[in-house]
């Protein structure tokens, strides 16, 4: 008698899971050389810290640590939060931050927030996947607005503000995932300039900026638009996503409606994680931990982005990104990554992302694809590259044969 | 120009905030016994076994322990808990099962799943308030359906799903918050006649079922009714809530649908905590923990109702719970315990939950009130019974005065 899929909501019947959910098995395959994840180097996860910081959390206060706690967050990790934000000119109260399940779970408290079946938003085109596909569960409309070396496409933001009510802009402007790109110090005012003419809401998905490895230094959108930007904080990259620690930094009456939000979603975040982070970030120095990870990750961006330049054919294009973990790639129009990728899979065992789950329309970037070099070495990366570029090569040359 | 107010979705206007977050600051006045709360007693947190277990699931694998994970949960937690349901003759695949930030995220999640605007659902009259309340950000109709001392009342059941199209049930059978009853064993037998003659979801909401400290045992509803029950399951109740670490059981296909969606939620629960309880449940007897549980909050419930047998006035109804941390209080009809509630926190300092937010229809149960003896030793119970009963009585003896 019992049939749940007669049951489904339409939301569920939509979610088909994600796209590297798909391709997943795959890049587990034995030998593979994977590109296609967006995980940081455990190298550097923080093991005995986080040992000791356990112990001494637990031993001072392990009855509240280990007790149900307010769904805002740990007062004192909210409360560092905000002061580190100072290092930039801003700032923020204790009470304009929200902990979250890790960044993900931001998004989706924006999306429960602010959208309606129907309403516009837009998104970067290419975007961050999963938050397409979690803002596609709140069935809002997309528009897409375009990417370049500089950033997000001002001109075409203006027309798209100008032509449409919009309710909100998921932008990371931050070493983009997926193109790596950040948004240059003018593209960040010139947006603001014209954003600040229009009632909606801004979001700053900031992941990686701690993570810039090269050039000139940025400010967050939140210097340029105050309260109109909700900035969306994760632990995840710089010191452990096993620990699901994010944060959202809002207006204290957005805040107030994502803790609302939040509350009936789960209550709190981890309380034992929380209190054993702020315990690790107490007791180690950070910012030395954060400066290793550049170094590291500048030197694997390195290989990867020399190794494209000297083993990719000349018809492809690639990102050449100051921070974060992520290379993007253009081929020629009429390739078609998804083929690619399983001729790569077939004969070189090399894994990437295909473009196509990067856009909100479901069309566009069925020529690109993603690589992450973030937990690969130089000699890796380099024999990635150098097969991928022969996959590349032969596909170029005959992909109707493949 | 920015006004968030403007941009709220329909489900953020309506969400008002949970009740508890209202009485909330009354509670924590300084010398107020409060029996509010629904927290586990603290000195049961096992803090030195949690650090060991912390220790060694980072020694032996710090770097998955600290990196993303699957959305499924932990592996081998999953396996364990399947395991355990062999106890209560049910054959559970670790593929069943979904780790949740507790059981409140599978609420939320079963929400998303099955629930589209205007869809109708049935609770318990009274039932769980933080489920009222996550359920209606899906915008259900719902139907209660009456609890009395045997659990829900199978008639009235049946008289609902007759005469609706029901997606969903959310029931609390062992120890139900808020009334402390347990469904017996015919009831759950005449329930499972019932529903399985429809088809719809039977959502088994869990916690306290393994805190039975008196009377016969009971069967999970999955014995009667296999996968159309989601059985919610949670540490919190048995190990500490600051863990956050809840699960569902359900059929694969659903175990599925709820994967995909907490995909887009938060993409997995917290790593760390999960193996850091994995070991733990692996180092220590937990069947000795939850024993030594029972034998502390049977004597604080027979503290409650025994004084509550002596100190309130003829008029007042309780409840005998036979397990959990509730016990519910009915008095006479024309009687307001909001008002109540003002007047035992001015004159006596002692807090409860007025009954209003555990009905769904947003009138019932202003006459009930909702009390825990999870926390508070005999002698505070006592002390504070001693108290309720004086205010019970002097507002029965002249309502219209205070």
């Amino acid at each position: 008698m019992f049939n749940s899929n007669e049951l489904l909501s339409k939301r569920a019947q939509k979610n088909a899971g994600s796209f590297l959910r798909q391709i997943f098995p795959r890049t587990r395959e034995p030998g593979v050389i994977n590109f296609a994840g967006g995980l940081p180097n455990p190298d550097f996860f923080p093991i005995e810290p986080i040992i000791a910081a356990t112990e001494r959390a637990m031993r001072a206060d392990g009855r509240n640590t280990l007790q149900y706690g307010m769904t805002e967050g740990l007062p004192e990790l909210r409360e560092w939060i905000a002061v580190r934000y100072e290092k930039q000119g801003l700032h923020i109260k204790p009470e304009q931050i929200l902990i979250t399940n890790g960044s993900q779970q931001g998004i989706d408290l924006i999306g429960r927030v602010f959208l309606d079946p129907g309403n516009k938003m837009a998104i970067e085109a290419p975007g961050y996947m999963s938050a397409i596909q979690s803002f596609a569960m709140y069935e809002p409309e997309f528009i897409g607005v375009g990417i370049n070396e500089q950033g997000i496409d001002v001109e075409q933001l203006k027309y798209v503000l100008k032509n449409n009510s919009i309710k909100l802009i998921e932008t990371c402007p931050s070493f983009q995932n997926p193109s790596g790109i950040a948004y240059s110090t003018s593209t960040r005012e010139a947006m603001a300039k014209v954003c600040s003419q229009y009632n909606f809401v801004v979001v700053e998905d900031d992941p990686y900026a701690e993570l810039r490895f090269m050039g000139a230094e940025t400010k967050s959108l939140r210097n340029y638009l105050g309260d109109q930007v909700i900035t969306l904080g994760s632990f995840s990259k710089i010191v452990a996503p096993g620990l699901r620690l994010g944060w959202t930094v809002a207006s204290p009456d957005v805040t107030r409606r994502l803790v609302l939000a939040k509350q009936l979603v789960d209550i709190h975040t981890n309380y034992f994680a929380q209190r054993v982070l702020y315990q690790y970030l107490l007791d180690n120095a950070i910012d030395d931990h954060i400066n290793q990870m550049r170094g590291v990750y500048r030197a694997q961006r390195n290989a990867m982005v020399d190794a494209m330049a000297q083993y990719f054919p000349p018809e492809t294009q690639f990102t050449k990104p100051e921070g974060g973990m992520f290379v993007w790639v253009t081929l020629p129009d009429e390739a078609d990554t998804m083929a690619l990728f399983n001729m790569s899979m077939d004969t070189e065992k090399v894994a990437f992302v295909p473009g196509l789950p990067f856009f909100a329309d479901g069309k566009s970037g069925k020529n690109m694809m993603r690589l992450s070099y973030s937990t690969a070495n130089p000699e890796t990366i380099e024999e990635g590259m150098k097969r991928l570029g022969r996959v590349i090569s032969r596909y170029l040359d005959a992909p109707s044969k493949n």
